[in-house]
């Protein structure tokens, strides 16, 4: 998605030489004509996939999943970070582990929101070495729904978690694939 | 707003007598037909106020707010709830009390994403004590922008915290305000 990478280019910030920061219009403060012109690309990619329901993760990926799901017209269900005294019943639950912040993280789905007639279309900001992607594609498993793929807005290429992801089998269309950071400098996959 | 008041009625559960429960449609699973009509009207509330910026607090608040931002086209500002190593720079920084959770919660915005010229509107899903609308009060008043007020999607007004703010002079928008919750029953304040 070229006006993605260009805006990547723009206003992503390089910290430390190779990580990437895009809290300027997809992390802490949202672009919403971009998260429109994100979803709307998420919908041209899978519109035939008969999607049922987005799932993501929180924080950063509901925003995203939300305004992509206006174009399928699905609900979205978002994995809980922590089971707290709001969440009750049966879940599906899985850990993930995150590199960039050094731990280990529970997530959790309520058991009533996942239906084995669900066709599943995962959405999430970032994919790098794959570890939240891999906890969602697991839950999804567990639930007996159909996976129909992941659409990521920005994958980090060089931490090889989404073309792991790939070799299983599973379609992963990422909007902006950063094949290296190096010297300050964004070098792009070309798609 | 009626089609809201009726939705809690019928999908809304009531746990160990007076907690209101909205999971199934605006907490975990998500309805994004309502967060349209919730963002609409929204709109219609404080579209005559210059709103530039829309700010809210993770999780729960940012898809409410991602589509809400939509009807004003203004970007979206959400407050962490941790200051993880990808929040550099400096902050705006608050403590929330949670009394569902019973623990002291501190809040960050990058103090870029926060302008002196900026009309800011908070939008949250729930009021209840009114910790955390409280909190992002006192960050948009140490920013020095101006606060237009608050849109609520659900205030519970026995807990009191809706009327204390209102009482200060801040304008309070509740989309739906549960007077009481008795023996299962909702009962909705007159608007």
């Amino acid at each position: 998605m070229k006006s993605l990478e260009e805006r990547i280019i723009k206003d992503g910030e390089i910290k430390d030489g190779s990580v990437l920061k895009v809290d300027g219009f997809l992390n802490h403060r949202i672009d919403i004509g971009l998260l429109q012109d994100i979803g709307t690309e998420f919908y041209r990619l899978f519109k035939d996939s008969g999607v049922t329901k987005i799932i993501t993760i929180e924080a950063s990926g509901i925003g995203i999943a939300c305004i992509a799901a206006q174009y399928f017209n699905v609900p979205v269900v978002f994995a809980k970070k922590s089971r707290t005294s709001n969440l009750t019943g049966e879940v599906y639950s899985g850990q993930i582990y995150s590199f960039t912040h050094q731990c280990f993280t529970d997530i959790y789905i309520k058991k009533d929101y996942l239906s084995r007639d669900d066709r599943i279309l995962i959405i999430d900001d970032f994919l790098a070495r794959g570890g939240a992607l891999d906890g969602l594609i697991r839950i999804v498993d567990d639930s007996g729904a159909h996976l129909v793929g992941a659409g990521i807005v920005i994958e980090k290429a060089f931490q090889g978690g989404g073309d792991i992801i790939r070799s299983r089998g599973i379609r992963v269309e990422s909007l902006a694939i950063v094949e290296s950071v190096e010297n300050g400098r964004i070098v792009f996959r070309d798609q």
